[in-house]
């Protein structure tokens, strides 16, 4: 681990185990990507998957885009990106301003990205992509046809580094303001799914898969704080 | 509006007008914060506070952390940077992988950052991020001291330019695909508000304040999809 992935600021919060930074990357589906471009950088929402390790290699994620976008037609090119993946967890109040803080979870994750060229590693790329966003669903659907696979870019994003920060627990105050009249303690949240709205133009007779109800009767998009 | 902000993919998703970025950035209160240093691209998760417009003026965000955060030192710099805000409205189920997609709103905004190093200028700035997380916390807290001001970093986002994207709304298939047998429809996601926790500290006689109530009864950290 070097310095890059290392975190400077209350160093207690750190966590660099894999299990820690795979158990976040997996709760989570939204990432923020940032690139470089001439100094200036970008940072950009997307969808991931992450690859299950099949064995002693490297984390990879996957990422997807139109071929014309910016972000996947940059970070292609090999150049450096970080991809941070943040779970909110809560608003935490305390008894002084000082201390107020978020319980989330973070990973932020340092490597290089490649484009997947062959027709095939593509529809596997996206396939994670999807289970990793709602498993079950590829099974479902009509698949990327060559002209589909053609309109996407699909990017292996390797982490060579990666670090976690968690914040979890009640408000941590100056002794001597435990005595303020202040209410203090945390407002938890999370990520909710709420009723599927099917499609207008759904033929009445399809039923809801499973998978979607399972996500619904979850209540959160795979991304709340309850265990998995 | 130069090149940088542009929305290349989809453009027909993004949207440029101040009401438009203004209403994104006041529903969420996490940013993904982006720098380079080096080439090296830095993704760091955030709270901020939009400065309200008092007339003609350029749009501003307040960041802050620990004096001793690597984000801030850079930032502080004056360095180029992104601030990217992103709300998760729902998953687009299509009839076909290729159309799945998410609902969402983000605002990509680039910009530079000052130090504010007057006192006041801190505390009034450490409010507008309270005020934008939660109103009415500020005036219940003790306020900052001298020595927690000193040890904090409070900076000015000066918003050079910004777009934003959104899609709503069911998904979008091929005509001949809304013949296939598979259900279509969107799952909404919000980020829900679960009942308060207090401190276990707590002295007992402390009501829960009406800005912590109304925070769980609306629902949502004033993130949803809902009119605020």
């Amino acid at each position: 681990m070097n310095d890059r992935a290392t975190v400077r600021r209350l160093p207690q919060r750190g966590a660099y185990d894999a299990e820690t930074i795979h158990a976040i990357l997996d709760a989570g589906f939204l990432a923020h990507v940032g690139f470089c471009l001439e100094g200036q950088p970008f940072v950009i929402p997307t969808l991931y998957g992450r690859v299950r390790d099949e064995g002693g290699g490297q984390d990879k994620l996957c990422l997807h885009g139109s071929a014309a976008s910016r972000m996947l037609r940059e970070l292609s090119a090999g150049v450096p990106a970080c991809v941070t993946v943040t779970l909110v967890d809560g608003i935490v109040l305390a008894r002084s301003a000082f201390h107020h803080s978020m319980n989330y979870r973070s990973v932020v994750a340092f490597g290089t990205a490649r484009k997947i060229e062959d027709v095939q590693g593509k529809a596997e790329a996206l396939r994670v992509i999807s289970d990793h966003l709602i498993a079950g669903r590829w099974d479902d659907v009509r698949n990327p046809t060559a002209k589909e696979l053609k309109a996407t870019s699909v990017l292996e994003f390797t982490i060579e580094e990666a670090s976690a920060k968690i914040r979890t627990g009640p408000p941590v105050d100056d002794e001597e303001d435990y005595a303020l009249p202040v209410w203090a303690g945390v407002v938890p949240l999370h990520l909710q799914a709420a009723a599927p709205l099917k499609d207008a133009r759904l033929n009445g007779d399809i039923p809801l898969p499973g998978y979607v109800r399972r996500f619904h009767a979850n209540g959160n998009g795979h991304h709340g704080t309850e265990e998995q």
